[in-house]
C-alpha cells in the first residue's frame, strides 16, 4: 500500500480498490430503475440513488465477494440488490404521518407525493428481488429474505417505541439491529456465500456487517446531538424534535430524577417542546456524561466487528475492511 | 357433482372443496403475521386478512395446484404467500396522497396513521418472500418476482394515468394487468409449477389467471358506475370522484363531442367537480352506450380465461374453475 493510499479515509481506498466493480453496479442500477410503463418511476428514484451517497452497502458486497475469492457477475447483481432494498427503505421512511415530522429536508415525498414515495419504494423492492433472484441461489434468497424482514419489524418497532420513556437499551438494540444492521449484515454475508466460503465464515461476515452497523447507527445517532451540520447533513436536535428514542436519551432518562423526568415526559412522550428544550435536553445528556458513554458503545461495537474479521487470512481488502469500522467510529472521536 | 353442489356460485363450491387447504392456509397466515418485536404488526394486518374477503388468489392457487395433481404443501406456502402479498398491497393502495382521495371506507391508515400502513405493508411484503423462498424452487420466485414488478408499475402507471384524459384502453390494459391480472395469473401459474407440469399447461394456467383478471378488472371498475353498494360494497361514482379513467370513461370520452370533452376536461383533468355532476357522467355513459361496450369486453377476456384451461383434461376443478370465469361476469348480467 503506497503512502497515498493509508494517507485516504479507508471508504475512499476501498471505493478506488472497487471502482470498477462499482462503475458496473451503476450501470445495472440505472438499467434497473428504467420502466417502460412508468416514467414516474426514474425520475424519483434517480432523485435518491444519483444523490451522490456513500454506497456503504453496495460496497459491503463488493468487498466481502472480493476477499473471499469469488469471480463471476453475482457479487454485481447483488450490490445492486442492496442499495434498491436501502433506497427503497429511504423512500418508506420519508413518507410523513399525520404529525408532520421530518423537517427541513427536501424528501420525495415533498418533492412530489407520498403515494409516489410509496408505490416506487414498492418499485425498487420489486427490482430487488428480481435481482436477487437472478443468481439463482435459494440461500442467497434465504438470507436477503429474512434481512427484508427484520428491516420492517425494526421499523414498525421504532414507530411503536417513539414517544415511549419505557424504550431501553435493549428495545433500542432491535430498532437499529433493523434499520441498519440487518442489511449491513446481510450485504457482507451474500459476498460470501456466493463465492462459497465455509459456514464459519460466512458467520464471520454477517458478525461482521452485524457490529458494522449497530456502530454505524450508534454514531449516527450520536451526532444527531452533537454532529457539524455540514460534515453529517443533519441538524442537531432533529431525533429530539421528532421524539425517537435513541441512546444518549435512554441513557439520560435512565438516570433523571423527578424534575429531569418531568422534562423527558412533557418534551417526549407528551410531545409539548418549546423554545429551549433541545439545549435543556442537551445539558442533561452532559450532566450524565450519556455521550460518552453512547461513544464508548460504539467503539465496542466497532471492536466486534473487527475481531469478527480474525477468521479471514490477512490481505489488503480485509485491512481496509478492519479500517472502515474504526472510521465509522472515528467521526466521533 | 349433487344438484346441491350445482346450486351453488362457483367460489363457493370451490371453497368448499378446499376447505381443509384453505383452513391449514388461514392457520400459516395467522402463524406469519405474527411479530415477537412488533406487537403492532398482526394487529394491523388482522383487520384486512380477518375482514373475511373472498380470499380468491390464494383459492387459485391451491385449485390449480389440486388440478395439476400436486402432492405436498408447498401449495399452501404459496396461497399465503399471494395473499400476504394482496394484502400489502391493499394496504400501501389505502395510504392517502395529499389529495386526500379513499373516502367513506374506514381504511387502516385511518384507523391508524399512514406510517403504519406502510411499514406493515412492507412487514407483509417481507413474510411473503420468506414463505415463497421456503419452497426452495427458483422458478417460482422468479415468477413472483416479475409480478411483484408489474404490481408496482402497474400502481405508478394508475396514479400517473388518474386525472389525464389522453388515457386510452391501451393504458387501462397496463393498469389492470398490474393492479390486479399479474397476481391472478401468478397465482394460478405457481400451482402448475411445483405441480410439475408441462410448459404449455404453466402458460395456460398464466393465459387463464390473466384473462380472469382483467375480467375481474373491468367488471369491478363497471360497477363502480352502475352496481348495487350494498352488494358490491362500493360506493357508485368513487372512481369519478377520484378522478380516476377506467373502462366506461375512457369510452365515453373517445366519443365525446366538444362539450362533453369540456365536461371530462373540468371533472376530471381539473377535478372541478360540483353536485349533478356524477349523473351528468352517468348520463353521457348512457348515451354512448359504454356500460354495454364495456360488459362485452368482460366477457370477452372471461371467454379467453375458459378456452385457455382446454389443455386441462376435464375434472370437477376444472369445471369450477370455468364456471368461476363466468360467475365473474356474471355480477354485471
Amino acid at each position: 500500500m503506497s503512502l497515498d493510499d493509508a494517507s485516504q479515509k479507508p471508504h475512499d481506498r476501498l471505493g478506488r480498490l472497487l471502482a470498477d466493480d462499482m462503475g458496473l453496479v451503476n450501470t445495472l442500477i440505472r438499467e434497473r430503475m428504467a420502466s417502460e410503463h412508468a416514467p414516474r418511476i426514474p425520475e424519483v428514484t434517480a432523485h435518491l440513488v444519483e444523490a451522490g451517497g456513500k454506497r456503504l452497502r453496495p460496497m459491503l458486497t463488493l468487498a466481502t465477494a472480493r476477499m473471499c475469492g469469488y469471480v463471476g457477475e453475482d457479487h454485481l447483481r447483488l450490490a445492486a440488490t442492496v442499495e434498491f432494498i436501502h433506497t427503497a427503505t429511504l423512500l418508506h421512511d420519508d413518507v410523513v404521518d399525520e404529525s408532520g415530522q421530518r423537517r427541513g429536508r427536501p424528501t420525495a415525498n415533498l418533492l412530489w407525493d407520498n403515494k409516489s414515495s410509496v408505490l416506487v419504494g414498492d418499485y425498487l423492492f420489486a427490482r430487488s428481488f428480481q435481482l436477487m433472484t437472478e443468481t439463482g441461489s435459494i440461500r442467497v434468497l434465504d438470507i436477503l429474505a429474512n434481512a427484508s424482514a427484520t428491516i420492517a419489524e425494526g421499523e414498525v418497532l421504532q414507530m411503536t417505541a417513539a414517544q415511549n420513556l419505557a424504550t431501553d437499551e435493549e428495545v433500542y438494540l432491535k430498532v437499529i439491529r433493523g434499520k441498519t444492521a440487518a442489511l449491513f449484515a446481510a450485504a457482507c454475508e451474500v459476498g460470501g456465500v456466493i463465492a462459497g466460503v465455509p459456514d464459519a465464515q460466512v458467520a464471520a461476515l454477517n458478525a461482521y456487517g452485524d457490529a458494522l452497523g449497530i456502530s454505524f447507527q450508534i454514531v449516527d445517532d450520536l451526532l444527531d446531538y452533537g454532529g457539524d451540520a455540514s460534515a453529517t447533513g443533519k441538524n442537531v436536535g432533529d431525533d429530539f424534535r421528532e421524539r425517537k428514542l435513541t441512546m444518549p436519551v435512554i441513557q439520560a432518562v435512565a438516570k433523571a430524577d423527578t424534575a429531569e423526568r418531568a422534562f423527558w415526559q412533557r418534551t417526549i412522550e407528551k410531545g409539548r417542546q418549546e423554545d429551549g428544550d433541545l439545549e435543556q435536553a442537551l445539558a442533561l445528556i452532559a450532566k450524565h456524561g450519556t455521550m460518552d458513554a453512547t461513544r464508548e458503545q460504539a467503539v465496542l461495537w466497532a471492536d466486534r466487528a473487527k475481531a469478527a474479521l480474525d477468521v479471514f487470512p490477512d490481505s489488503d481488502i480485509r485491512g481496509m475492511l478492519v479500517d472502515l469500522a474504526d472510521y465509522v467510529v472515528a467521526r466521533v472521536r
